[in-house]
C-alpha cells in the first residue's frame, strides 16, 4: 500500500508563537507513523522559516523552534515556502532568506496539494 | 471527469489582515488551474465581505482588498457568508450589508460542503 | 450507509473568542444532520476546556461559552484533548484539569483522526 500524506499548513506567523510547534511535531511523529509528512508556509506563516526568526522562538518546555525545524528537516520531512508571500508585504525575499532544508514554489501548489494529499491540517 | 472542488473558509477577521489576501488569490489561482473554488466566510470572517470594510484595507503590494474581492467574484468565484454569524456578536446584519457577488447561507451548509469538497482550506 | 464523520480541530484560545464558538455549533448541528462529530482541541484550544475558564467567556448573543459546551456534550459529541499540549508552556495539567465530557489523548491521535474522518474544519 501506498504511505498516507498529510500537509500541515502554517498560516500565522510569529506573532502567535503557540501555533508555531504543532506543525513540526506532528509531522515528526507522522514520520514515526509510516505517513508523509510535507509542512507548507504562506502568507505570515513564511517568517517562521527566515532565516534568524525561529533562533529567537522558545516557549515553555519545548527547545528553540530553530532547533525542532532542524530536526524535522533531518528526519526527512519537506519544507515547503509560497514565493507569492514572498514578495506580499513590500519586501522581496529570496530562497537564500530561508533555513536549510526549506524549497521555495509556487502558489498555486498549494491547490495541487491540498487535492492530492490524504489529510490538511491548519495552523 | 468533473472538475475538482476547493472550498476556501475565512475565519479570521480584519484584525489579521494578513489572513485575507490568500483565499480570494488562491481561489484566482483555482479557476486558472481547472478547478472549482468557493469561498466561504464564517465568524469574524464575515466582516472582511461586510460593505465599507475591505475598501479600507491594503497590505504590501497587494491591491486595495475590495479590488481583489470584485475581481475574484468576477471570475465566477462564489462567495458564501453564514448566517448564524451575522447576527453573532449582537449586531443584527443582513444580506444588504455585504459586498455584491455574496450569498448568505444557513450554518449547516459548512457542514455539507467539507463533506462535498475535493479539498478545504483554513485562514 | 456509515454516517460521515468530521472532526472539528480548535488551535485558538481564549484570546480569540470569536473563534471559540463555531466548533460546538456546527457540531451540534451536524449531530442534527446524522453526521458524526468530534471536537479535537490543540496547543492554545486546550485552554477552552480548561475547568474554570469557559464560564468566564460569553459573547454578543451567545450564551456563557460553558454552558454551550455542556448541551455538546450532552449531544454525544466527542472532545478530545492532546496530551502533548497539556505540558506545552510549562504547566502540567492533568485530564481532572479539564470539564466533564473530555478525554486525554496522545499527539500521534490527530494523525489518524485527520486521515480517517471525511472532512476536517480548522478554527
Amino acid at each position: 500500500l501506498d504511505k498516507k500524506k498529510i500537509l500541515y499548513v502554517q498560516t500565522s506567523g510569529p506573532g502567535e508563537p503557540r501555533k508555531l510547534y504543532a506543525p513540526f511535531i506532528l509531522a515528526q511523529i507522522a514520520v514515526d507513523s509510516n505517513i508523509e509528512p510535507t509542512i507548507y508556509f504562506l502568507g505570515e506563516g513564511i517568517q517562521v522559516v527566515r532565516k534568524g526568526i525561529p533562533d529567537k522562538i522558545k516557549l515553555g518546555n519545548f527547545d528553540v523552534l530553530k532547533n525542532v525545524i532542524d530536526r524535522t528537516v533531518k528526519r526527512g520531512v519537506k519544507l515547503l515556502v509560497c514565493s507569492h508571500s514572498m514578495k506580499a508585504w513590500g519586501e522581496y525575499l529570496t530562497p537564500d532568506d530561508f533555513v536549510e532544508g526549506t524549497e521555495v514554489v509556487e502558489a498555486s501548489t498549494l491547490n495541487n496539494l491540498v487535492l492530492e494529499y490524504d489529510g490538511t491540517m491548519w495552523f
